[in-house]
């Protein structure tokens, strides 16, 4: 099996879900968009049975951030999301929390797995990536082979029994004359997040310094670009650092889960 | 305090939604169908903390039916839907069931609450009626002044847990003209149940005698009229009543809380 690494946009772009799933179930790591256009990836949030309807009350009461696209109940690993896969390997990273500290980053869950965790699949700002290209709008993280930035902001979400915490973003710079398009194209994905949450100002949101995200990778703004925010699915990750559950686990940002859905399911008229 | 049933047709519609409820505290009786004009009603399920998760995954997992407004954690009695109110007394008419049978349907709670019981406010149809009316289309149950008819279907929901059952849907009978009308307006309410889930042909939903409707009373069809099927927040209680758990409370059906929120909140573009 090549280095996933290697190859190119286009490459990665042409994988089945299920070849993406494969180059991941065998360890290696790289984020993970712009991978299998026209399908949908996702945010991962595992927990055990006893906090699991807090954490689905405050996906219910956050779904900008927090829009689930599944749940894997206790003892599942997989469903039509993952067809033949397994949420414990599919994910190129994972991070486990202990009391809110991240512990480790394994590339999958063999030493972490429990018969009682439940497993929150949450849409992601990824899946709307091949809109934007496909309207002539480009993605810098894309182009310049990096992460997505993401950020903690100063907006707190909606709390649930013990899980709150800040509103993450993750954030693409667009030109001026093409901010509307990313709107209009992105509201047609409200499971995926839908339309931005603040365009510009990133002060106005806590954001000091575009140039050092809390997540991801920080991107080149090129002339003439204004930062463009959306809500971002690593927002219950955030809440589990807060509220320091003894046990939780996500993605890596920007490292999600590749489904078998196409994005044009998760679109509206 | 005047009798409730006294009231006429307007008279209901001008109620406040804290002044209906007013009414309803006092254990006065009556469908609510046609109060509070402009404001949103909701369907109730009302479970022990541990069995939550299994019902608001039930709601995730069947959106038309069970599209979640709010929800009182454990403890809680009141919130932002009602402001000033309480859960326990607010609602016309409730149904408890022990092992999915039913037990009583008191006009409040006080016998029945525990400090341990989560409230699922979940959106009613009878919110885009004022729409429908405003729009020349009339509303037969109301019209007839009886509560509006409501089926146990042959469709299944999808199963959470251990909870499961059939969809139950809510018939209104609409002139051929304009029931592309009423798709229309409805499916601008995606919160409180949104588009018919089916038009014509009740058979194929398996509802053999339109006359004999499962909860609710029958209405009068009038010539020319097409019957239409909407998802009905009652589709819990019949899962409760197929599931059988210890302990479950809903609102007897056709009885609704009336919230604080106007119709239009929940009206897309």
């Amino acid at each position: 099996m090549a280095n996933v690494r290697d190859l190119s946009i286009s490459e990665r772009a042409a994988l089945s879900p299920r070849e993406a799933r494969e180059y991941f179930r065998q360890g290696q790591v790289v984020p993970t968009a712009g991978f299998s256009a026209g399908y949908a990836q996702a945010n991962l949030i595992i927990v055990p049975q006893a906090l699991a309807f807090e954490v689905l009350l405050f996906a219910q009461r956050n779904p900008k951030s927090c829009p689930i696209l599944g749940v894997l109940e206790a003892g599942q690993v997989s469903n039509e999301l993952l067809a033949g896969g397994d949420i414990r390997t599919d994910v190129p990273k994972y991070v486990v929390y202990e009391n809110g500290e991240k512990v480790a980053e394994p590339t999958d869950l063999a030493e972490y797995w429990r018969e009682d965790l439940v497993t929150f699949i949450v849409g992601c700002s990824f899946t709307f990536e091949a809109a934007l290209i496909e309207a002539g709008i480009s993605v810098a993280h894309i182009d310049q082979d990096v992460n997505v930035p993401m950020y903690k902001t100063t907006r707190r979400s909606v709390s649930a029994g013990s899980m709150s915490g800040p509103m993450v973003v993750s954030m693409r710079p667009i030109p001026a004359s093409q901010v509307a398009d990313a709107v209009r194209i992105t509201s047609r994905y409200p499971a995926v997040h839908g339309a931005p949450v603040h365009i510009g100002n990133p002060e106005e949101l806590g954001i000091t310094d575009l140039g050092k995200p809390d997540f991801g990778d920080a991107v080149q703004i090129p002339e003439g670009c204004i930062p463009v925010f959306w809500a971002c699915g690593v927002t219950p990750q955030a809440a589990v650092m807060e509220s320091r559950p003894a046990l939780a686990i996500g993605h890596a940002p920007g490292h999600m889960l590749i489904t078998d859905v196409k994005d044009t399911f998760y679109q509206v008229p």
